[in-house]
């Protein structure tokens, strides 16, 4: 299984590929296909001091998109739109949607849009026969990308195809310790996206950092 | 402190009479007196046996109002509104909403009124003197009741005045294992309303039982 990840030269992108490419392969993606390159040298690097072997390739959004057989939009909700209007070939893909759209005032809120969540909005802009699954919406930037930290939460999966769904779960609880709850269809998800306003929320109020969520 | 629960004779109610009331003077209310005073002794009894002592008193819901200072509406969020314009005497009151808007497809979803939450719109149907405090959303109701079981739960509290929401947090965190976060204003609670059906969805779609939350 060949896994891309758009916005792969983000903090998230770049925790992905890190986390995934000792067991998968992985293509990270950018609009640049340099930056792409450079970001996968040094996850090489970093991996290969922790003695881990690695599947990496650094190539342009469109190349992760046409050779990947599931894609994670790694990217803020504001790009979303834009950057799958440029790109085409997602027939038959597994999207993986980790996008929460939040907006920030005192405190942090969901700003979902019209469609209900980023996932409906995303599932409603790519060829029917993509399947769009919501899933590591509500894990913190900041821990992604620490190798040797355990990631140790719950992530909620939302899907309207069975099968694909626990592929994604499969992909989750093969990370660190995540472990993966089916959390119903996609129609869902704006709920599991509402959850990272609050984490954000609980860490600012209360001086944490990268919060959380566990269910139990 | 005197803490009154409306909704006093309910699961999350009478859960709720029976953790505060070891701790706390504690006034259950419902519609009907001889409801609640047969809720109390019940309450008494179990927690007799347990060797505790308590201070529990059944009265009417508007009693129940008038000689408390904490007020709890332990009800389901379609009572809300039919039983807040019945009462009066909420002036200089902290209320404490663990309500939540939640409708059933074949899943659960957050199904907001117009204000936002069901804890924005119970401060916009009360005296402004009152402050609106939104806590214990999150916990099942199954939990409450068994006194022996630990509650070992991350609670969110969305409130806008500081020393309310301190005073609720203390009680949250006299509670069982129970660990209060601040979680913002009160117009933060929507998001915390909606992780009741996202914990219900969770259960649904996994075969669990009363799914809570921690923030870690």
């Amino acid at each position: 299984m060949k896994i891309g990840i758009i916005g792969g030269t983000g903090d998230i992108g770049e925790g992905m590929a890190l986390r995934f490419s000792p067991r998968y392969d992985v293509i990270v993606g950018s609009r640049k296909e340099a930056k792409a390159i450079a970001t996968c040298d040094l996850c090489r690097e970093t991996l290969h001091e922790q003695g881990l072997e690695c599947s990496l390739l650094g190539a342009t959004n469109q190349r992760t998109v046409d050779e990947s057989d599931v894609i994670v939009l790694a990217i803020p909700f504001e790009y979303v739109a834009p950057i799958l209007k440029a790109l085409t070939g997602f027939e038959d893909k597994i999207v993986i949607s980790p996008v929460n759209p939040i907006k920030r005032a005192t405190y942090f809120y969901h700003a979902p849009p019209p469609e209900g969540s980023a996932a409906m909005m995303i599932a409603g802009m790519l060829p029917s026969s993509a399947t769009v699954c919501a899933a590591f919406n509500n894990i913190a930037a900041g821990r992604w990308k620490v190798l040797g930290e355990e990631l140790d939460y719950s992530v909620a999966v939302c899907c309207d195809d069975g099968d694909v769904k626990q592929t994604v779960m499969d992909l989750v609880n093969a990370v660190s310790s995540l472990r993966a709850y089916d959390a119903g269809p996609l129609a869902a998800a704006s709920i599991v996206e509402s959850v990272t306003p609050l984490l954000l929320n609980i860490a600012r109020f209360n001086r944490m950092r990268d919060v959380g969520i566990k269910f139990v």
